[in-house]
């Protein structure tokens, strides 16, 4: 957790939504979620973070009274008239497939991002998982970012690839899952797909694997990293988004941008997802303590050397 | 490759075999395999090898001359009056799930282990995938070995689950396939289904994960280790053989026993596996030479830091 009031390092677009969610032990109703809800839950423990967002007229100030218990700035979370984004799924028995049974944009919707003046310098900027117009209306407003991360996934690269890869030439660093990196390549080999979104203009690939890990290809290098193991978790939801999240913040702390850093911010990502999954929404993150990932992370550390 | 003619450091039991092996790309017949095949060609790289199995009066001469150049002791090797073992399958577009088509075991049916004196004192022991009664009568009639490795498969856990859990009581690591650890001790997580069955004896349980890596846990303690990732590959069939001849070969060069040697034994397995997949039966691994190895191994290292 870090202090409110300074202008954030680091700032994180995203869907901010309340979830309904089901998995084959338990049904949770109206919990909060969306990316920029784990993002910034996730990246909170390291850098002061500044979310960007809409919610809707409705939604329960006690979420806003947690976030900002995790020292999170919400001067760019707007409230639009209207009802918050509404998403629900179910997830089959390996916990790893899931269907979404209903999505309601709501004021999502019409959601036009207009960041605060405090925001515009931020170095770091993570564009979670939306429209990739809305990913580039945020990048069009900060002003010569040090680092941005964007996310994407299956639906824009089915229905909006040209303006897709127009805001992806501009950033950094591009995450996504496996599936979706083949989707959009038309390779099977994670390596050449890899490969092909790197000649779109980021130095950085990274493809998430979930409980297999991920990949960041950059130049001609290779890291791979592991998720970080579990006897159990109770929901995966947002586990991307944590991951994310954590790693932009781990590097924003770090304050240096190279392999180096990046690989260390991704383990801290994926230490920091492990805790998200293991209760619903940011019940496990919003009790966490810096000192128990640092913990987890020399753990990790342990567990992958050779 | 190391010189014939010295006692094995290490000993292979496992089948010997011809197999017709069809992938959505290609269809290959009556080609050398087996898990002895595989596991003593990698083993070869590190340590000599002894191979024990039988082969029928049909198995072609090339065979042997191929395994010769190599370096493989085939003192352990029988030939019994009848035809060699044959497996075929096909393997699925993702390459990962096959369907064995035909067995027939032929010589295989009425092998009977019995170790040339010479392999009697063999430190090191690779008891590959074959039945726990086979398993247990060369683990007889090995003197005191420091480190024995038992690979089996669902087979033998669904029809000598009582032989299976009495060998491995008696051997140092235990390695088997996700699906085959959850089948045996009926629990989903890893973690605790290699907890399981480290209750009953091995110091090292070894799952593994196909091109999502291998878990090894011993004591509290859990090892992460890869797959080596390639760009492509052109068969499967024998990878899980490599990787723990690769490892018990890497670890009998090493000369110690721990958790450190064993780590690294472990990457050199995947490794030396990596190469096997590239080409059909042991096209790429008797055309492999030492430094190749240890330059992807030096490769795999740094694509694993943190």
């Amino acid at each position: 957790m870090v202090h409110q009031g300074d202008n954030p390092e680091l700032i994180i677009v995203g869907s901010v939504g309340i979830d309904t969610i089901e998995t084959p032990a338990e049904k949770r109703e109206n919990v909060l979620g969306g990316s920029a809800t784990y993002a910034c839950a996730a990246s909170s423990f390291f850098a002061p973070t500044g979310m960007v967002g809409v919610v809707g007229t409705d939604f329960p100030e006690k979420h806003r009274e947690q976030w900002r218990g995790m020292g999170i700035d919400l001067d760019g979370l707007q409230t639009a008239e209207g009802e918050t984004f509404r998403w629900s799924g179910v997830y089959a028995e390996n916990m790893d497939d899931r269907e979404t049974l209903e999505t309601h944009l709501n004021v999502f919707a019409d959601f036009a991002p207009d960041l605060p003046e405090r925001y515009r310098r931020a170095p770091y900027v993570f564009l979670g998982n939306i429209s990739p117009q809305l990913q580039k209306s945020v990048l069009d407003q900060v002003d010569q970012p040090k680092f941005v991360l964007l996310d994407t996934m299956d639906l824009w690269i089915n229905i909006a690839r040209d303006e897709l890869e127009e805001v992806v030439g501009g950033v950094h660093m591009l995450t996504l899952n496996e599936s979706e990196a083949r989707l959009w390549t038309d390779e099977h080999s994670l390596l050449r797909a890899a490969r092909r979104l790197l000649q779109m203009g980021p130095q950085y690939v990274l493809i998430k694997r979930g409980e297999s890990g991920s990949l960041l290809v950059y130049g001609d290098e290779v890291f791979l990293l592991h998720a970080y193991p579990l006897e159990q978790f109770r929901d995966p939801t947002g586990a991307g988004d944590s991951f994310a999240g954590g790693l932009i913040g781990s590097l924003a702390e770090s304050g240096e941008i190279g392999p180096l850093s990046i690989r260390r911010a991704m383990a801290y990502g994926s230490v920091t997802a492990s805790f998200g999954v293991e209760e619903f929404s940011l019940e496990r993150l919003s009790a966490l303590g810096r000192t128990e990932i640092d913990e987890r992370f020399a753990r990790f550390e342990r567990m992958c050397r050779f």
